[in-house]
């Protein structure tokens, strides 16, 4: 294997052969073949893709480099969920009770928050007292005991996929679809699942905007789990608005506790049920799209679903009586209010600003680490479709002085797009992506 | 700056402004931007290309990196010449001391052999003792005394063209026309010379095969240079065949002596007596083309150019008795003569495998320093158009022992078909490139 070869051919889109990119990956790994190289053969692959051989054996090199959890000694089917990103997606914290109240083991491993998104470790800290650096030991202990269990990534699992991660984040090498469904799938392949389900964000707030790439990260995702044996459906979902309608982390969580009150806004409820759906049909193959749908709402609707994330958030450390008094959630001092200032039909709420202003409010953060702040955010008032008034509440900033509640409500006001005529929105669902193929909802 | 966003810049397309540029090639040259954001940005500059304005502020910034002559004390015009490489190239050899004895200052600094071409530094070593690895000082005193000189690029030069060379040549990122440009254009600029003469091979032997790729490359060249000041032209060269009859570093020095006997090759001589004509029309504006032709062709077949060569060498520390007798170049004990199997015309006689089996034989390095043996290759006994008859030489492999014979032997057989019909061969000068644009012969 001579890596120059190796770039080369990948340059001239030509496919590099099983044993090459093997020994290629495992230079890398070992340190005999360099991050240049590595950068440049990323670069080459960002023009000319990798073909689905490729991103097997990149898979692989990523699962083998590290541990893989053992959860056969469970007494239940293992299902998780992934999300590509969005802004407003507090599903996974709702989903997960709900999906293990419901009768399947959740091993999730979850992100900080990215770029313009929230992250889920993030929102569960808005429990005080919550710990989400587990070892893989409590993990597996938590996980037997309420059914779910939720940690960060660790250094054990998938290392190659975390330097790629790195070098891709410094060499503008990330919007590479079969480099992204590589890291996701690495990871959520060491969880030792037996069904998976992912959430594929398509619109201007997803990592990927357009819906043919979005659909071929999905595609791609799929075939890497099902040529590994695991059960794998993707579900297309609109992030061309903020998913819900408060956007920051502490806020998100008091909205998915919400949900699990039967309230919250209907998008978020429509869609935490779909994926329950999607995972019990996963988890309990011959069920029928009827019967788990019917399950998983008795399981929400008879609080069930609730009183497993109350279990969870004392498993791990956390205190669940917060549930019950959302007002202790993690809050910032200064609220502004944006009202409109006319009369007129919400036709956008632009969801990559307000995902951004988060960060720049000082509710994420520029490098891993950093300390944030989850009470900063937008509790928005009005979604796309809602009739206003001159004077109607759009939203209320969250903020940490004046400063940023004056930057916030500029966002705001310019986020929400208030005029005649009929929003043009995605379909909160829009494709169903199996081992059979590519369904329309 | 942010290399990051300079590497995106390109990878989508964009021009990369001239402040970033040079904030981003000023951190490669201190160590801030690492080896593996520029390998992503030349990967990107592959696919994107780089725009005049892109490639001036590289020459730019590779020129400033190191040290440049002065040789304004001169009291003549300094003109140089260089070619992008071929099989069988040793114009250089005859041209330096037939410019030099022609008027003109050739400050010539030249390259060892690299991939299936021989370089004029090894073939200048094929006299005995001649040193190429002068100080600044020594190569100006000797081109003050002569009229020519030749040596080694320095490490003094133009430090950031070698850095990027070098990377380029282990990420697959060597074939970028404005790269190559700028890394030719660099050194050339360097030799503070107040004409320039480009031979760019175009054809299966030249590392730009394609013509318009080739006529690309030489618009570059040709543009930066005016850009700076200095006076350029290019002449497209055929290199669908070797030039000349000899292949191998003291094979073609000794023919470049033929050469200034008013021998050798025809094409040979054709060559070195238009790139002469070009060289004397740079140093003497005004000067028709008639009247440079004639006075190099004055100079040649007077002796001068030879007495030249004599003088250079003796200068250089070389023995110029050697010139007078030919048998005293190094050579490789073993010959082994290959002879048509069948009457016809030579239809082609196949560059790029003579040039590779030349450093297979041991006549190339496969890494700098490598002690090579000057006297193996090929001496041809036919060129293409030429009528044959079974049992004809076609050609003599010049090699260290059985073994190398057997292969080289091999090789020259596969290289010249022999068959009835035309060859289909370039014109050995097809395009002039100046200021005032393309021209064809």
């Amino acid at each position: 294997m001579i890596p120059s070869r190796i770039i080369e051919t990948k340059r001239d889109g030509g496919v590099v052969g099983r044993a090459d990119l093997e020994a290629f990956l495992d230079g890398y790994l070992r340190g005999s073949v360099p991050d240049y190289q590595m950068a440049a053969f990323l670069m080459a692959a960002y023009f000319r893709g990798m073909d689905d051989g490729e991103a097997e054996v990149l898979v692989r090199a990523m699962l083998d480099s590290g541990a893989v959890l053992d959860l056969s000694g469970l007494d239940g089917p293992r299902v998780d969920k992934h999300s590509t990103g969005g802004v407003g997606d507090k599903v996974s914290l709702a989903l997960a009770p709900l999906a293990a109240a419901a009768g399947l083991y959740v091993p999730m491993m979850s992100g900080r928050g990215l770029a313009h998104t929230t992250g889920t470790l993030d929102k569960l800290e808005a429990f005080p007292g919550f710990r989400t650096e587990l070892s893989l030991g409590e993990f597996k202990d938590v996980l037997a005991r309420v059914g779910c269990a939720m940690m960060g990534q660790t250094a054990e699992i998938a290392p190659l996929d975390r330097r790629l991660y790195a070098l891709r984040d410094v060499t503008a090498t990330v919007p590479v679809i079969p480099l992204i469904a590589a890291s996701i799938m690495s990871k959520k392949l060491a969880e030792d699942l037996t069904g998976l389900v992912l959430d594929v964000k398509v619109g201007s707030g997803a990592f990927v905007p357009a819906e043919e790439r979005a659909l071929s990260l999905a595609s791609t995702m799929v075939e890497i789990g099902e040529a590994r044996g695991l059960p794998t459906v993707a579900l297309l979902t609109a992030m061309d608005r903020p998913l819900g309608l408060a956007v920051g982390n502490a806020l998100e969580t008091a909205e998915a506790v919400a949900c699990l009150r039967s309230g919250g806004p209907p998008d978020l409820r429509e869609l935490v049920l779909a994926e329950a759906t999607e995972m019990l049909r996963a988890g309990f193959p011959g069920t029928s799209e009827a019967e788990a749908r019917l399950s998983a709402e008795n399981t929400l609707d008879g609080g069930h679903a609730l009183e497993r994330l109350a279990r969870l958030v004392e498993a791990q450390g956390g205190d669940p009586t917060v549930i019950d008094e959302p007002r202790r959630f993690a809050t910032a001092p200064e609220r502004a209010e944006v009202r409109a200032e006319q009369d007129g039909t919400v036709l956008a709420v632009d969801p990559l600003p307000l995902g951004q202003a988060v960060a720049t409010l000082g509710g994420g953060r520029r490098r891993l680490g950093e300390p944030i702040h989850l009470g900063v955010g937008f509790q928005l008032a009005v979604a796309p479709g809602d009739r206003v008034r001159t004077g109607d509440l759009l939203g209320t900033v969250h903020a940490l002085d004046g400063a940023g509640s004056a930057l916030g409500s500029g966002v705001l006001r310019r986020a929400v797009r208030v005029g005649e005529g009929v929003p043009d929105l995605r379909p909160l669902l829009s494709h169903r992506v199996s081992a059979g193929g590519v369904t329309r909802y």
